[in-house]
């Protein structure tokens, strides 16, 4: 593991910006893509619950009903690569104990050994109080997916876009994830800008970092 | 901008872990931590609106209130630094109008020339039947900020931990947010793994990519 200097993450941070038009010329190169891929399957989640799925719509003809749903922005059928981030609308002891017995087969432990973990999960998720919380729950673990892709697409020197403008109901029809267990929440489109996007050298908008960040 | 190769990316990601156990004595230098405040500041955020507020909390009798309202999980006194990521809990034109005033700052425009996007946000945000989700919306926003954090902390070779089993309600009374327009949303905290962290070395448990990522 070799860390990178600030100053290197830095100005990848500050070259990213919501990507309009993209090169639909251009494409990821498919060991780049494999990295983004891993990315969202390395990604952090709650007890480790991964409560997503990530769609990748590369069919062309698919991508052009999606942004029909996606107030006609066309980074949908432009961009070289378009993931569609799902999470699960509900939770039940099944899918705990679908990650539990994955559990089991990667670390080599027994599903006995678990017991007080699986208590914690469904105690809290299983709850009365937190059902109606866990579509939630679980698309906030998808964001942290979209953060972690995004960052990681800019560490990579490919561009991305976040599309929050979209139509979940309607995604969710023309993927085929109604009566899934799992919802559309968020999408991201990636590749490479056009030299013409004016957006790429516009200065970025941001408050000031004492009015960002408080020290207590 | 220098990109670094998908391998040395990856590595990054598979080193880190949700830190159990912080090395109390050892502090990230402030260069870094610097690098690691900016890097929450240049999230991107729906509308460009950064809907959340970053509390570094710093003060050793302020992480021990804490400490008795995140399930005693001691990473919160133990860890080198410790942010609570807080979102707008509504939204209003002032909001709206701060984050256009600053935009002309920045980019030296007019506000006129920025009517149509304050239509868009305002049509959006402040309708009548968006105003229940944006808490939601908000948290979303600061998500992305958590997994941008992560990401940017195991580039520098920063251990993390996500903090998700807190209090929020007592996070805002403690953090002084009653009353601000912002809640507590979720936490992190940042340092240096300690040598004894048997979970540092656990293999990381993930659903086959098969089943995580579909391709259409």
């Amino acid at each position: 593991m070799q860390p990178v200097p600030p100053a290197q993450l830095l100005a990848a941070l500050n070259w990213r910006y919501a990507t309009k038009n993209f090169d639909a010329a251009r494409r990821i190169p498919d060991d780049v893509w494999a990295a983004l891929e891993e990315t969202l399957v390395l990604t952090p989640s709650s007890f480790g619950l991964q409560p997503y799925r990530f769609l990748v719509v590369q069919d062309p003809a698919m991508r052009a009903k999606l942004l029909t749903h996606s107030w006609r922005q066309k980074q949908v059928v432009e961009a070289s690569h378009y993931v569609v981030l799902a999470a699960r609308t509900s939770m039940d002891e099944a899918a705990i104990d679908t990650f539990l017995q994955r559990t089991c087969e990667v670390r080599g432990v027994t599903r006995e050994s678990l017991a007080g973990y699986r208590g914690m999960m469904t105690g809290m998720l299983l709850s009365a109080g937190f059902q109606p919380q866990v579509p939630h729950w679980a698309a906030h673990q998808a964001y942290i997916a979209l953060g972690n892709l995004m960052t990681a697409a800019a560490m990579l020197g490919v561009d991305a876009c976040p599309m929050e403008g979209l139509v979940p109901a309607d995604y969710d029809k023309v993927l085929g994830l109604e009566g899934s267990g799992f919802g559309t929440v968020v999408a991201c489109a990636l590749g490479y800008r056009t030299a013409s996007d004016k957006y790429a050298t516009l200065p970025k908008v941001r408050f000031p970092a004492g009015e960002l960040v408080k020290h207590i």
